[in-house]
């Protein structure tokens, strides 16, 4: 028997329409190439999207057609991102950092039929347009004063096709399992895989991600995306914020820059911010230099890589609380959130140093569980690990136009390629990659356990362990370390005494070799396939 | 083209299995006949739920069939609720203050096939039993030792049937859109209405009112539902707390009880609170009597009926945060709080005291208009007044076993029977009932605004108005007074002087008359039709 209420779709839509009527007066503002501060309201926005979406109209587009975007966060990028999505379209957002291969690959692959870029992106779309010979047309997301000189064909200007838009537009009744946005995810290995998210599963994760211990986020708050919106969907701002009636402020282009960053928040009174590492490392060295302070920032999630606990412990001072954030583009992205628990005094300040540096607990919404080699589930101990298996309503099923098999290998469970331990809490650590554990005499030995405590080095810049063949143990972790410029006279004996103490003895690398740099992708990450490939000859001393 | 995400269903099961996971140690504490403080954790509450299913699954129910309680708010109330939901039975929950031929109408009425009950409900329970032949079994919600004595047949001990099952139980698929939970809604005419609530809809529910606009709900919560489980699923909290790993704090019987509250609220930590007015007032009674503070206690929802003005102000000395919170047992129940405003500071405190009483903003799900007479939507202006129409997807589409046509006249949209105003910060704040609206030459009068500014005379218990037919305006106010005992004096003349620059002219009340009591409902509504009723030979003077 079903229950008798109302079957009302959950929905992107449901989200612009319920800003314009309830969040309308509330401010978006805006870092843009054409204007150092541009600033409106919801309602504004939403007006300009109906505009905009009489313009897709015109384009004779099927549901379902995908527009890509190249773009920083700002309210055109915010504009393109409802049109395309409540006209029934997908929004196909390109990460602009990746090779001009790879994008020329993802447009063609997401068959983009029209795409919208910043001017800053000239240089790239004119690389790629000859090889993307589906797009319909190219939109450059300025105004007639600032459009670029090029000589790509079929260019548009975004404001002159916003100004021909009616301002009255019908938004289509769409089935709820509709999809509304594209993203691929570049791995290490193979081509980027696109993720298609939906109406549903948009609306339920921006939903989870308000929720207090996660981005606690209401209509007193002032958030400042630093994650970018090609970057899975700034982590869902772009409708978290209407739904909580949270003012938004886009730092477009600058997102590098501490001194933009800094009067962002201080300008515009932000409360609430997200990004990775590397712009808060950013921000802090601003920070320090200036000695300005952040007084209105309450909170900031940090998520895309591991977290140093430096940033952390720098934001206390500042009286910003750092929340760690988990997850993935397969992932909406966010798995888990790592805010303070309820029990913060049991613990001493080392341990809670630790604790806070874990992933997090799984948001509602997000199963979790870990398994062995041979799938059986491991306990939530803190010490037993496994691979990391996800399962939830924002969880990709199956990549766009590929098996779905590729997603995971046991039915209904996403594979997450991570290796994890969850506590008794449900805080969950990941300690490895699962194509980059090390097993030695059948146990599992954490790379990124014993890479951290290497790089801990004063005179390490960056090291990697890769698991090596052994005649005895079968694997044993090969620590290969980048000397900084001070630290040329260290020599492996020196560097193998440093790990005494400091992890288990069997987890030890059995041997160090010297580089002058470490393989990695265009957006940083390191390419353990090819240092293997690299050392693949190589055998164990003795 | 659909997304390609998980295809989870929305349910009460995943709320459960959630927080026995990853919220397993947090506290529940209640306070029942047989224990003034019982304390376990969520994960010896599902444990025994399971219990309890297996129980349950011995009798040889159907999918759907509904299990009935009569219960205060404690942890075998709460157990019930998720081993009949999960099961894929129907939680029916009873109003146990309604008149004794309401109560066997309802279970008659929802063919209820078993009743748990707590042992204060026995005089009742025994008064019904002969006429709900239909029930299969009375269960009463206590131990063995505690088991009174009764005459009543099919009798089962609640903690005898917990114990006997065994604590795996594997849970089954259910769909989203299954039925779990069933309330009556009784108005102030007619037979009481069913609203069957799904799992889909308790679970998005339940997100809705975790948001910080609404109730805010954290780990670090302590939650105190005060309003009944038998009240629209005490606003959501029994499924809200353990998603978010809030400690819930059951009072059971003693709701009504300043004493009780206060010692709860300090020695438990209670941080958020939820009841009507009336709890409020014993509270602060008791608060201001004993000398007593609530320190921890940060924020409460005030709702189910209006909230004096009075109580917000105590409450602010107390350093707590008012929240009035609006909505019915037809919406799960919540559709707007009010929670401060971003702009705060833009209002004068007189000013506030006006914002902070209207019904709030739409929380995010609950689509809200106002129309006119004749269907034409109405302005948010915060004058024009309509009746109210919602629509969501925790908002009833019909009445169990009833035509659908008794929940909304327009398509998509239920009838709240409210009229009301929403401002440009869509603040909504109810004027009337639909049906007691008074229309005086076309134009319509608040009656519950004339009644509240009669209601502040010093020599007035009670009031209420209703429109009456008048000649030349076709309706009229009429205003009906009960006089307290120091204003036994009171005339007509002085009573209409009251009225004078504190309404509209055309608003004061054509004629008074004095009553020594009006008509209420069980639950304490003025009953107005009984009072046209009364006044329906009257005809104004002159």
């Amino acid at each position: 028997m079903n229950g008798l209420m109302m079957n009302v779709p959950l929905s992107v839509t449901s989200i612009m329409e319920h800003a314009e009527r309830v969040n309308g007066n509330v401010e978006i503002v805006s870092v843009t190439g054409d204007n150092p501060r541009h600033r409106y309201t919801y309602r504004d926005a939403f007006l300009r999207t109906r505009q905009l979406a009489n313009g897709l109209a015109g384009w004779g587009l099927a549901q379902g057609d995908r527009i890509a975007t190249l773009a920083w966060n700002d309210y055109r990028h915010f504009e393109t991102y409802y049109a395309a999505a409540c006209s029934g379209y997908v929004c196909h957002t390109i990460n602009p950092r990746l090779f001009p291969e790879q994008v020329a690959y993802i447009i063609n692959h997401a068959e983009d039929q029209y795409v919208f870029f910043d001017p800053d992106f000239l240089p790239l779309v004119e690389s790629v347009a000859a090889e993307c010979p589906g797009v319909k047309g190219w939109i450059i997301l300025t105004n007639e004063a600032h459009m670029p000189g090029t000589s790509l064909p079929r260019v548009q200007c975004y404001e002159t096709l916003v100004a021909a838009g009616d301002g009255v537009f019908e938004w289509p009744q769409l089935d709820e399992n509709t999809a509304c946005a594209l993203c691929y995810t570049s791995g290490t290995t193979g081509n980027p895989k696109g993720v298609l998210y939906s109406h549903r599963s948009t609306m339920l994760h921006a939903y989870a991600t308000m929720m207090p211990d996660a981005m606690g986020l209401s209509s007193r708050d002032v958030v400042l995306p630093i994650v970018p919106m090609f970057h899975v969907n700034a982590w869902g701002t772009p409708y978290s914020c209407p739904m909580a009636g949270a003012k938004l402020v886009f730092p477009g282009g600058k997102m590098g820059d501490g001194a933009t960053l800094a009067a962002l928040i201080n300008e515009e009174g932000v409360t609430m911010s997200a990004g990775v590492p590397t712009v808060w490392l950013g921000l802090i060295a601003y920070l320090k230099s200036s000695g300005l302070r952040v007084d209105t920032l309450d909170r900031i999630i940090v998520g895309g890589a591991a977290c140093p606990l430096s940033i952390m412990e720098d934001f206390d001072k500042y009286g910003v609380e750092t929340r760690v954030g988990w997850g993935m583009t397969e992932m909406s992205p966010l798995g888990s959130v790592n805010s303070s628990p309820a029990d913060r005094e049991r613990y001493s300040d080392e341990e809670f140093a630790k604790v806070r540096l874990k992933a997090g607990r799984p948001i509602f919404g997000v199963e979790m569980k870990i398994v062995s080699d041979t799938g059986a589930e491991q306990p939530w101990d803190g010490v037993a690990f496994g691979s990391l298996k996800v399962r939830g309503p924002w969880i990709c099923s199956s990549y766009f136009k590929l098996d779905s098999s590729d997603a995971h290998a046991e039915e209904g469970w996403f594979e997450t390629g991570d290796v994890a331990t969850i506590d008794a809490q449900g805080y969950m650590a990941i300690t490895d990659r699962t194509k980059d554990v090390i097993k030695s005499g059948g146990e599992w030995i954490s790379s990124i356990e014993v890479e951290n405590v290497a790089t801990d080095h004063p005179k390490v810049a960056e090291a990697a362990v890769i698991g090596h063949f052994h005649p005895k143990w079968s694997e044993r972790p090969l620590l290969i370390v980048v000397r900084n410029a001070d630290g040329q006279d260290l020599t492996a004996a020196e560097m193998l005494a440093w790990f005494d103490g400091k992890i288990a003895k069997w987890w030890t690398p059995e041997a160090v070799e010297f580089v002058d740099e470490l393989p990695h992708t265009a957006t940083g990450k390191l390419q353990k396939v090819t240092l293997r490939q690299m050392f693949k000859d190589y055998s164990f001393p003795g």
